[in-house]
């Protein structure tokens, strides 16, 4: 296997400082020449001393493309439409959705307010019928004896179905790797690896732009004559706001469409309920031109922590029972929560060909499958549980929330502490999940100025776009529209730290080096 | 006319605090997103805080595009070719020029010196007969009644042939300035002025890295089979490195030309002549792979703060004698001397139809010289000595010494003072303007964070390219090859202050907003 540092000892290539330097400073400039930035961390940087925010940094970066076996990332690639498919017909199946989630509800409060909002919306039904997803599922490398493909194999770290991230971003990083290439900023020694059929070029930025342009045309004309926008729902303030601002400009330019960032604590002041629920939004520095909104693009309310308030809920609520497409829908988030993983991936389980009945399809989508198991009373919680609490296994094993966004989980030996510490009827809100172990490999990353090499462990996220009628009479199970792979985003963290998110301060963008192994 | 505030009391429209707030978050990401940055004044940040130099800036800008009348803007486009045709003849012609910089030899060491390079090159011959200038020729708004313009007219501050900075900020700021237009960031108070028609692109990226290109082609191919380069002379550090790094880009771009930046203080470390006087390029990040140099240009080596050892006049010395084509050479650099301008605008002067024989465009030409007189002894330059030392008079006149850059001008009261200090003998170092009188004008600059409103002067550059061959014999006036106006840059300070360099803390970079007056 070609990517371990033993086989590989000459990558990433060394450097010599001439080298180092060169590459350094030709990064930094493209970087901020091409909206590869982040506004700094204030503890780089303090509100008092930038208190209006013009200053911007690269964002975290690889300074190579990370190697990464041809064939894994193509399978990534080609099996992105089938989870599509998976995930839109999950979020449209809620007898089932809901036998999960009621499992969760009393143990997971932010599970049971999101169906809460499913539920009171349904009494009235819904204004809307399309649905919008823009997916991204993550995957790290295997050593898996089971493949043909040298042992590697995909499996799947989480499935995001609301607010997946760093698509801008990613399209620059892989265009910052492929020009650091084009002008010889490698080493010559690392030219047969680090090449132009390699270096991968992440279609992200337009893909996902395209799949949010997609629903605004879809969502048709106003009735009210009024212009139409789509609504980035944001935090405030965001520090990864170029990734966002990239697909609002390629959203633009493809065909004009107009975007506005609505911080999400600011959707009751600024939006409001036509009488047929149209979402109309009258932006604060244009008080007297109210716009209709299309698509309500969630890059926030992903988290508890979105919802300090109770107004935050009747926000979430509101925008749920408008006629706008959501990018994504209550029920579509509730799809990606870990215990609908954990139900797909426990071994044995029947429900993926309830959703998939192509079984060549469902065949592959499984096979990215790693094992997880529930925390719950079931006999395949209690077997969980034993693992869990058992020193000796736990080491294996990660126990996640149901929630997305990093910095959550319990990694390995710690696990059995923090069940000590938690209600038993607490359990069943976390699942139980099978730790991948990727092969070792290396790479540098700057990151705040500094320059960190070593070992590192990779992510490969795949986006999906996916359209869908969820339909809207009995016995009519919908249908789905629209439906394609949209880029790639690798994500690469140090070896020491068990996390992953970029903006989270553990890791950076990074690309793939396609190797054939 | 319509560019006073008391005629036009509504530009810049007025902001309400939300309409601020939308127009200043838009501009802050888009210019990130998108390269018009600058690198922190150390005033700003520390090299402490930020010491590998990641951080960038939003460079100053203006939040609206500045009005200026249209005919006056058509005219700086138009006559760009004359300027163009006019500084490259004077660069030819080496005995004229002789005889205007004899005169500052012993009063202005630095052009003494260019001029000593000059004469040890034309010693042994030179080896390269095409230079290339990106020139820009510099202008302001002056109220004039002989004009059929309501009064308002061009007149030239100066014309830069060497480092003619901000085309690729210039070409980024009037992008921003029409996105914020396109997106509604403007008060529809001002949609009858701030309009697509008016709204003036700059072209000044892709036509100055076209002029590089046309020089790159011109100088034909490698005898010795060597790769091809232009190579980027600039200071280090460079907080506008984005400005140049667009032009190197966009050269890149445009057929892959590869281009490379040398520190002009390395130039000896790094460069070297072959046996014809090949530039030789070694990057030291690849020491195994020589280029040959086709264009040198300069973004350093303009100010004698560039020279501080007798190796930087070595290094000048050097890449003069070579065979690349120098962007500028040394008689191009000289024939931007203060005191060429002065000669030419001196009222009643007979050179400039030496020149420019066709008498349209040499009156065209004319038209926008404000009088300039030397200091020296001649009837022009006694006259002059009284207007400068009254302090009466002095209040309508400009001090300026023979180099380019902004914060060396002496303005109207302080004249008569400053030239007590100063020997006589040094005073023909210097030529004395009459002041430009630019109309009043508003608007508002973001600069490190802060907005500040009020009025500004504005300074339109036109930018230029012209490739020509020098003749190589005797009787030969070598001819123009290419010849085009390349773009602009509008450039807008405070109008308290009297600089004008938006790099030296001053002003900031701007777009045209035409109007029909």
């Amino acid at each position: 296997m070609v990517m371990t540092p033993e086989q590989s000892p000459e990558y990433p290539p060394e450097l010599s400082p001439e080298e180092e330097q060169y590459l350094l400073s030709t990064l930094k400039d493209w970087s901020i020449a091409n909206g590869l930035a982040v506004r700094p961390a204030p503890s780089f940087i303090s509100k008092e001393q930038d208190p209006s925010g013009v200053l911007a940094s690269t964002a975290p970066v690889t300074l190579f493309p990370s190697l990464f076996p041809r064939s894994c990332f193509l399978e990534g690639c080609r099996i992105q439409s089938a989870y599509n498919e998976l995930y839109s017909a999950i979020a449209r199946d809620e007898d089932w959705l809901k036998s999960i989630v009621e499992e969760l509800i009393g143990v997971d409060d932010f599970v049971s307010r999101l169906w809460e909002i499913h539920t009171e919306v349904k009494k009235e039904g819904y204004a809307q019928d399309l649905s919008l997803g823009l997916f991204r599922s993550d995957y790290m490398l295997h050593s898996d004896p089971s493949t043909t493909d040298q042992g590697l194999g995909l499996k799947q770290v989480e499935f995001n179905t609301i607010a997946s991230s760093f698509g801008g971003l990613s399209s620059q990083v892989s265009a910052l790797h492929n020009y650091l290439l084009e002008i010889g900023a490698y080493p010559a020694s690392s030219a047969n690896i680090i090449k132009s059929d390699a270096v991968q070029q992440s279609s992200s930025t337009s893909s996902l732009a395209k799949g949010l342009a997609v629903a605004h045309r879809a969502y048709g004309k106003s009735k009210g004559a009024r212009p139409l926008c789509v609504l980035f729902v944001v935090q405030d303030p965001e520090r990864n706001v170029f990734d966002q601002r990239l697909l609002e400009y390629a959203l633009f330019s493809e065909g004009g469409i107009r975007a506005f960032r609505l911080p999400f604590n600011r959707t009751l002041e600024n939006t409001r309920l036509d009488t047929d629920r149209t979402l109309l939004y009258t932006p604060p520095h244009a008080p007297s031109c109210t716009y209709e909104v299309t698509t309500v693009y969630f890059r926030a309310g992903y988290s508890p922590d979105d919802y300090p308030k109770q107004d935050d809920w009747t926000a979430r609520l509101h925008l749920e029972r408008s006629r706008a497409i959501k990018c994504p829908s209550v029920l579509t988030h509730l799809a990606g929560c870990k215990k609908i993983q954990q139900v797909l991936a426990t071994p044995h389980s029947p429900h993926l060909k309830r959703f998939l009945p192509d079984e060549e399809r469902a065949s592959q989508v499984l096979a990215t499958f790693a094992p997880i198991y529930p925390l719950d009373q079931s006999e395949a919680g209690l077997e969980a549980r034993d693992l869990a609490t058992n020193p000796e296994s736990a080491v294996r094993y990660v126990l996640k929330p149901q929630r997305e966004g990093g910095g959550n989980n319990i990694y390995r030996k710690s696990i059995p502490e923090f069940l000590k510490k938690l209600p038993q009827s607490h359990w069943p809100a976390y699942i139980l999940m099978e730790m991948i172990e990727p092969p070792p490999a290396r790479n540098a990353i700057l990151r705040n100025g500094e320059v960190q090499k070593g070992g590192v462990i990779c992510e490969l996220g795949v986006y999906g776009v996916c359209l869908w009628r969820n339909g809207s009479k009995e016995g009519d199970k919908g249908e789905i529209l629209e439906n394609w792979e949209a880029g790639y985003l690798l994500r690469t963290k140090g070896d020491q730290s068990e996390e992953g998110g970029v903006a989270a301060g553990f890791g950076a963008v990074d690309s793939c080096c396609l190797l054939d192994v």
